[in-house]
């Protein structure tokens, strides 16, 4: 195997066999095949793209150099779900204790917000004590025990995935689809499943926001999880406004309680319940979306997921007390409502601009190792589609100071749209795609 | 300027403006920008090509990285040739001391064989005690005192050139024509040059085979030379065949002394008088092709080319008495006379296939570094179109021991093929681009 002659293959076209592009693969990990051969390799693939054969076999690699959770043992179906980010995104946080509470093992392994959207692991660490950083055999115990676990990518997992994360986002090859979805695929089907629902958003405030672009990822997952043995399903669903009503770290976890115990806004109810059920399905636990999205609502609505969500809390570290009890949550010490300038109807709250704002307030990273404050944020009282006065309320501004209160207000101001008519919105779920 | 920026905007196909490219490329060289972006970014120009005003840029921070010969103390137009190679090309040979006997001054850089085509500076040191490693002052010596010197690319002379080189062979980038162009010129410039002429091979034995891909490359270093002020001409020339009888190095040097004294095969000689007019007039030391061919016929008939050359090879330090004296040069133990199979017309004679065996005779390289043997190679005693008679002689192998010169002889007898009919070549001169 010659370096320079798979990059040239690639380049001009060719498929490169499995035996090849591994060799060229574990070289790359053993330092025969140099970061600047990569990233030549890469920036072909990003123009070429990869045949899934050629996908097959990175993704066998990524898995491979690492280590891979065996979870036989548990008594259940073990699936989980992974969503492309998008702004006001918490549904893991209800999602993982709700289908834990259904019977089904969810390890979930997550990662931090960058660029506009928030993350997982920096939500869950506005919880006292949670920690996202357990090894590997404490968080297997934590799901053996809970029924669900949530972590951070540990090193262990998928290095090869790492590496090659970092090279692409210094040297302009991270929009590739086919790199994209082996880099997920690659963390998630290290994690021991038997199941995987993606969440691909769409609009916006989503990664990828055509919903053409967005479906190819969606079916190239959906490809992948499904040729390593792995029932995999893909919803695309609507990143053209924020979900929900809470943007901001401890203001999600607030929102993620009321949903937890059957209230919190309808969308993102209806969200969470959705991919709940695929869950479910994949996981062979329940046999239709209807009796398992019945079955979901049930178990927010009588305390079950609540219940799981605090014991994971407490076997993580978190403080219970804190989720329980709104009174002993830190809020942000400068709160500013923001109001409608005009009467008329709601026709856009941007996502972008919102994620951005929150950045601004300090409550997102702008490089990786920032530290963020948990407080601040967006509490929306609008959203698309509602009819508003001058004067009403559309939003409360949570931040560190005054100053960027002032910031924040005039963010939302612009990040609301108030207009004549009506706009059009991205229905929630917008397509499906499984095997 | 952030480098991973840069990249994105040239994977997208934007163009980079003048004063971000420059950072960028400087930011490569004071380490910066690391060969990981770099290799990435040269594989998104193989894909998204550069555009002139990039091409300028480019070629003027090459040149700028290292020593540009200031020659306007010299009483007369600096001209140089370049060739983009071939097999038997040994036209700079007879060349620049032809041209410098005609009243210009000749500062050619030259470089060694690499892949099947062979180079100037393995043919010159043939010549025993010819040194190609000259110091740019000595280099500038022997130019003013002879007229015409010629040395190896020196580590002086566009640094990052070599740099991007070597980085591009090593990551699948070498066969991009603007990269290619630029690569050619930014040394070629640094020779403080008033004219320069281009010998773009077209043909089998040619770096770029096809046609259309040669004329771009002519194009495009044409523009290049221009922008830069320097008058440029390119010939594209026929290597379909191999130039002249004479394929390897010292019989290559035997073969341009045949030449310098009026003789050696007409196709060399033509060639070498149409690129001789080509640069006494982009030197302007001659008004017409016409008259400059003519005059170059006679600098060639009359010894005063010749007489150039010893001058030269004396003043690098070679030895004048092997020039002049055949008995003195070392032949190959081993020679061995091919024969025609079949009795017809010959076909085609493969300079691909010659190239290649000349280095599997030792003639050349494998790797950069590797020593070669002067003496080995082919002598052709038939060219395409030529009739022949079973048992006539078609070359000569020359080798350093059996049973390389059995193997020579199998590929010499290959590589001509005889045949019942006449086959179409290219004609020697294809097409000329001019300002």
């Amino acid at each position: 195997m010659i370096p320079g002659r798979i990059i040239e293959r690639k380049r001009d076209g060719e498929e490169i066999a499995g035996v090849e592009l591994e060799a060229f693969l574990r070289g790359y990990l053993d330092g025969s095949v140099e970061e600047y051969q990569m990233s030549a390799f890469l920036m072909a693939v990003v123009f070429r793209g990869a045949t899934d054969a050629e996908l097959a076999t990175l993704l066998e690699v990524m898995i491979g150099s690492g280590a891979v959770l065996d979870l036989d043992h548990l008594p259940g179906p073990r699936v989980d779900k992974h969503s492309t980010g998008g702004v006001g995104d918490k549904v893991s946080l209800p999602l993982a204790p709700l289908v834990a509470s259904m019977g089904v093992f969810v390890p979930m392994m997550s990662g931090r917000g960058l660029g506009h959207t928030g993350g997982t692991l920096d939500k869950l660490e506005s919880i006292p004590g949670f920690r996202t950083d357990l090894p590997l055999d404490r968080f297997t115990a934590v799901l053996e025990e809970v029924g669900c676990a949530m972590i951070g990518q540990t090193a262990e997992i998928a290095p090869l995935d790492r590496r090659l994360y970092d090279l692409r986002s210094v040297t302009g090859t991270v929009p590739c689809i086919p790199l994209i979805a082996a880099s997920i695929m690659s963390k998630k089907l290290a994690e021991g499943l038997n199941g995987l629902v993606l969440d691909v958003k769409v609009g916006e405030g989503a990664f990828l926001p055509e919903f053409d672009r967005a479906i190819e990822l969606a079916r190239t997952m959906v490809r992948l999880g499904r040729a390593a043995g792995v029932t995999t399903t893909a919803r695309l669903t609507a990143m053209d406004r924020p979900l929900g009503r809470a943007i901001g770290n401890a203001l999600e976890v607030e929102e993620s309680i009321d949903c937890l115990r059957g209230g919190g806004p309808v969308d993102l109810r209806t969200l969470v319940l959705e991919l709940a059920a695929e869950m479910c399905v994949a996981g062979g636990s329940e046999s239709s979306m209807d009796r398992a999205r019945s079955a979901a609502a049930r178990a927010l609505d009588d305390g079950r997921a609540m219940e799981v969500m605090e014991r994971m809390v407490a076997a993580q570290g978190g403080d219970v007390e804190w989720l329980r009890d709104p009174s002993r949550r830190d809020v942000a010490p400068e709160r500013r409502e923001v109001t409608a300038p005009r009467s008329g109807i709601v026709a856009r709250v941007s996502p972008l601009a919102l994620g951005h704002a929150t950045i601004a307030l300090g409550g997102g990273r702008r490089r990786l190792g920032e530290a963020i404050d948990p407080r601040v944020g967006f509490e929306l009282a609008v959203s698309p589609g509602d009819e508003v006065r001058a004067g009403d309320p559309i939003g409360v501004v949570h931040a560190a100071d005054e100053s960027s209160a002032r910031a924040g207000a005039r963010a939302l101001e612009s990040a609301v749209v108030v207009a004549d008519e009506r706009a059009p919105v991205l229905d929630l779920f917008l397509d499906r795609v499984a095997g």
